[in-house]
């Protein structure tokens, strides 16, 4: 199998895992960085995630326009997906979801944070974009390149960014580390508003922490990754 | 298939869209209006609406009366759904719920507000239908056209009226759009409830934000509501 | 088929709806009223509700004793049911469940209240049990008449009675009845529980409405029955 | 079947059913300590539960490391069980889990206490585990025989000890012990926190209650043990 054809199936099973564990419903997509143009990139054409196949997938440049004459209806958001991969070429995979546990961070002024070693990807943050901050009232999606470039800003060298009245994206050097992070960015959400509920004292990852267990996840991320293949792709 | 068929066909599976979803259990309906007279509404006899097939679908007038001799048992709250398609000639679809997450708000001082660009139809606000005004101690039912009527005129113009004591009504201008109102009033409440419990400051949508994506979601609401046909129907 | 033939047909599809509900796991039971002996009831052996069948179920005496030289294991609780068929010659049957959402009210001095008209069934209020009140130190569960007494004692004219650190017993004068409460007391508990969270005023059912509503809940509760034993019987 | 055969067979069946109940999901294990040898434990190699089999069980020593020239990979957290066996031994087995309802408290000041008799193997407390204390900033995993023994040190006498950042473990007598308190400690973690977001006062069992009750489980736990092998195993 060429290294073409063995992306695009995992990026047909990422779609498939993402809708399987609640990430993605009707909307959201995930993408990935074409194997042998790095000025390229693979997404579906738009549709529900839980029904992406091999033929719906779609090649980008990095002003996020189709390629090779392909006229079928894209994402409007692909330019998340195209914003990102220009400045972040460290970037592999992109994830951008709706998922319930993370839309009330994205409102509210209390920061997402690391409440246990899963999550350690929030370390460093997860910044929040606020649309209005340059573009005023828009419809809140990211439609054209000025958008996915000031969403990518605002990503930085995270791993997540949150959007106000929206959603989120997460990013990583492979398609299973960016499923991993939307996937525990959802539960880290809900575990951290249990914690929040409780009226105690919560305490965080140390930095030091989430630092040491992001280099460790390395190893174990394919554990995670197979069961998922195994259930939903 | 002639139109009719067409839409019985399609408002069969928002019935079993609605209980797929979870937004309807053994209570709670939707109704079309007819597609050739605009006086008359499809519902289904009173009947789970998991269970919903062709053959249990009625016709009334804007009375809620049964048409053509039907001496099948109707759902108590037709009176519901007639109401509001006289006084709504711009609305084609009407789903009312028990759903979980929305009636705490029915009971709330606290009001339903759009939180994120899915809930954009929350723009102009979900007023609550509170029945002891009009109507004194009821079992909480609509069960003639004075309450209908009464419901109607407090839903107003919007696209969601709560319900004290009782559920919730969308209504839309299709039934991809109705059904998907029904739905995401249930995510909203959810995600809403989930932000105010942070504790912090919590930003909604303005209303042209929202009003903006309200335009933009009728290029894409074909996409959940295939995914919902595929899934349920 | 007989009379008790059906009446056992359908307390076996009680059991496995309460589990299919989640009421029920692998603990909690449900019983009915003999149908030609107003003081023998039936019960399943102690097994897991999800797993009764016909076969299962035993009769016992109002002292709660198996009849029929029936040798096989009883549950150590079947004394809730007979203490409750006892003092309550109106209920024809008696769910005991430890039901997520419902504990915490048990446990809490804020009382379980309707919030919505599904739930009119509490109106006159959910008595909490506290089992130390008589007998100080147990392992709380009902494990003979003079424990079952108290119980039932407690319970009153409700229909509902909640029993600290342990969990609730719903009662009805048939078993639709009766798992429809069993039921929306869960429902109803996670409602209020939400709509606490809110922070505003809460709006409860008055007494009259409640009323009103159990009068009509009458003509409708065969509809979800129906959708219950079609899809869990 | 051999003793040895009889109890890889449970040790199966408990991985799939941790996973059948949402305690386990790509991470965690269960462990077993060997019938025949006191020093031994029995173990998966590093595998989702979910998909475990017989022939992935792997044989260990006191110090967590495999025998019979196994080189296949081990878990890295082996040594949590290895620590545990060798302090404790009544115990034969071990869970490690990270369920979402269990980590608030982990990293909370509020203490997980018993809300019913199903959780009433909480009544001694479950200590939580700073893994700074000891050994400053780590990955928060359970990497070595040194923090495997401290672990096991704050675990003391209890069944459950909590892990700051990370998750909780439970022990049992016997393997449907150790999966039983793992999943009800998950389901009390969520009844406690619904309790307290009520806001008014709450009963917690009291230590002779929860005493009490420990020993009536002995005598019903086979009933849900035998309900998750019908549906998980």
């Amino acid at each position: 199998m060429s290294s073409v054809s063995a992306v695009v199936e995992d990026l047909v099973a990422a779609n498939r895992i993402l809708a399987g564990l609640g990430v993605l419903d009707g909307f959201g997509q995930v993408s990935v960085r074409h194997p042998d143009y790095a000025d390229r990139f693979l997404l579906a054409r738009s549709l529900a995630p839980e029904l992406v196949t091999r033929e719906d997938i779609m090649t980008f440049d990095m002003a996020s326009a189709p390629q090779d004459g392909d006229t079928r209806t894209p994402y409007l958001e692909r330019f998340i997906h195209g914003g990102i991969f220009v400045r972040r070429p460290d970037v592999t995979c992109v994830v951008h979801s709706h998922a319930a546990t993370v839309v009330p961070f994205a409102a509210s002024s209390v920061p997402l944070k690391p409440i246990y070693h899963m999550s350690s990807f929030l370390r460093t943050g997860a910044p929040v974009f606020e649309i209005r901050e340059k573009f005023g009232m828009t419809d809140l999606l990211i439609r054209n390149n000025a958008h996915g470039a000031a969403l990518a800003e605002k990503l930085g060298d995270n791993s997540t960014v949150l959007m106000r009245g929206h959603g989120y994206c997460t990013v990583g050097g492979s398609i299973p580390e960016a499923v991993f992070r939307a996937y525990y960015a959802q539960v880290n959400a809900d575990l951290q508003q249990r914690a929040i509920a409780l009226g105690g004292h919560v305490t965080y990852l140390e930095d030091e922490e989430a630092r040491l267990y992001d280099e460790t996840n390395r190893s174990v991320i394919g554990r995670p990754w197979g069961l998922w293949k195994a259930k939903f792709a």
